[in-house]
C-alpha cells in the first residue's frame, strides 16, 4: 500500500498510544496475554494496512480472540487505529513494525494463528526471499506459532499463490481448504480487506488456503 | 449535529494539539496574529462541525486568511482537525468552545469576518435568545469585529433567516447580497458545509446574506 507522506500523522498517532505500539521490541516477548489482560488466543496479521480485516475479525470475535496487527508504514497504522477505536474494539493492538523481525516480539508458541492477506508478491525472482510465504519466513512462523497453529493466507496473485503452496509443501506443512476462487468456494465468514473488496468487485478471483504448522 | 458518544476521542484528539485548543480562554485575547505568526486577517466560524467549510475556505485562502473554528462538541472537532491536517492547512485553529463566551477569547476588533452556517434554528419562541443571530449575540459580534467587519450567514431554515434579517435590521446593520436561493443566485466561490451539500442535493434552497458591522 502506498500513501503520500503525511507528516502530521507522527503527532496524530500519539492519540492512539493505547492501541498503537510504535517501537515494539523484546519487552513484548511472552507478555501478550498479560498485555490483553486475559487468556484468549492470540492471532496476528502480517501487513495490516488500513485495518479493515483486523477490525472486522476483532469485531466478530470480541470475546474469543486477541488480535495483533503488524504494519511497517506508520501513516497507514493511524487509519487502522481509528477504525479500531470507532468500533470500540479492546481486543486489538497495532504495531508499527517490520515483519522481518517477528521473532523479537513473540515468544515461542505464543501465537495461535497468523494471517497474511494480499502481501506484496515481489514478482522478480531475485526478490523471492522477500515474499512473506518464503520458506525462510515459514521457519520464523513455526517458532512463534504454538503446535497446531495455523497460517491463513489470501492473495489475488496466482503466481504468488502457486509459489506459496510449493513453499508450504517443501517445508512439510499440511495445507487445507485450498481454493482459487474464494468468493465461490462456499467458505463462510470471510472478512474482506480493503484490497479484497476492490478486487472482488472487479471479478478478480481470490486464492486462499489454511496451513497447519 | 448529533454524534454517538465516542470516549476514545478524548485521547485521540490530543494528537491534534497543535491545531485544537480544548480549553481556550482569555490568554488568547489579542494574541491571534501572534499565534498564527503573521498579520493576515482573522475569520472565525461559529459552529464548525466536522470542518468541511472551514477546511475548504482555508485551502482557498491559504496565503490570505487565518481561520478560527469554534465548535462546542469535542468529538466533532476531532474529525475537523483530521481534515485540516490531511489538507496540510497551517492557517486554521479549532476550538472546543461554547460561542456564548466568544468575548473572552477575542480582543475588540480582532476579528475581520464571522461565518455562521446552518446554526441550530431553535424554533421555539422561548428559545429565541439561543439563536446565534439574536440581537444579544450581535452585540457580542460587534465587540470583536473590527470596524467594517462582516458576518456571512447561511441557513436552509427560512423562518430563522427572516428572524435574522429582522434582528440585523433592528440592530441597525446593513445587509447585502441577500438571497433565498444561493445555488441559483450567481454567488461565486461558495464553499459548502457537510449539511449544505446534503440539503442542496435534495433541492432545498439555501438562504444567505452578508451583514456589515
Amino acid at each position: 500500500m502506498r500513501l503520500r507522506k503525511k507528516p502530521w500523522i507522527a503527532k496524530a498517532i500519539t492519540g492512539f498510544s493505547d492501541i498503537v505500539l510504535q517501537n515494539p521490541g523484546e519487552e513484548l516477548q511472552g507478555k501478550w496475554k498479560g498485555l490483553f489482560g486475559n487468556d484468549l488466543p492470540v492471532h496476528a496479521e502480517l501487513g495490516t494496512g488500513k485495518g479493515r480485516f483486523i477490525a472486522g475479525m476483532a469485531d466478530e470475535y470480541r470475546q474469543q480472540v486477541n488480535f495483533v496487527g503488524m504494519e511497517a508504514q506508520r501513516d497507514v497504522v493511524y487509519y487502522a487505529a481509528q477504525k479500531v477505536c470507532e468500533q470500540e474494539l479492546i481486543n486489538v493492538r497495532l504495531l508499527v513494525f517490520d515483519v522481518n523481525h517477528i521473532l523479537t516480539i513473540f515468544a515461542p508458541g505464543e501465537v495461535d494463528r497468523l494471517y497474511i492477506n494480499f502481501c506484496d508478491p515481489w514478482p522478480k525472482n531475485r526478490h523471492a526471499k522477500r515474499r512473506l510465504t518464503h520458506i525462510e519466513f515459514l521457519k520464523k512462523y513455526q517458532c512463534i506459532l504454538k503446535p497446531g497453529g495455523q497460517l491463513w493466507f489470501k492473495t489475488d496473485n496466482r503466481p504468488l499463490f502457486e509459489f506459496s503452496l510449493d513453499q508450504f509443501n517443501e517445508f512439510g506443512l499440511t495445507v487445507n481448504s485450498v481454493t482459487y476462487d474464494l468468493l465461490h468456494s462456499g467458505f463462510e465468514g470471510n472478512v474482506m480487506t480493503e484490497y479484497e473488496t476492490k478486487f472482488s468487485s472487479l471479478g478478480q478471483p481470490i486464492c486462499r488456503c489454511e496451513v497447519n504448522f
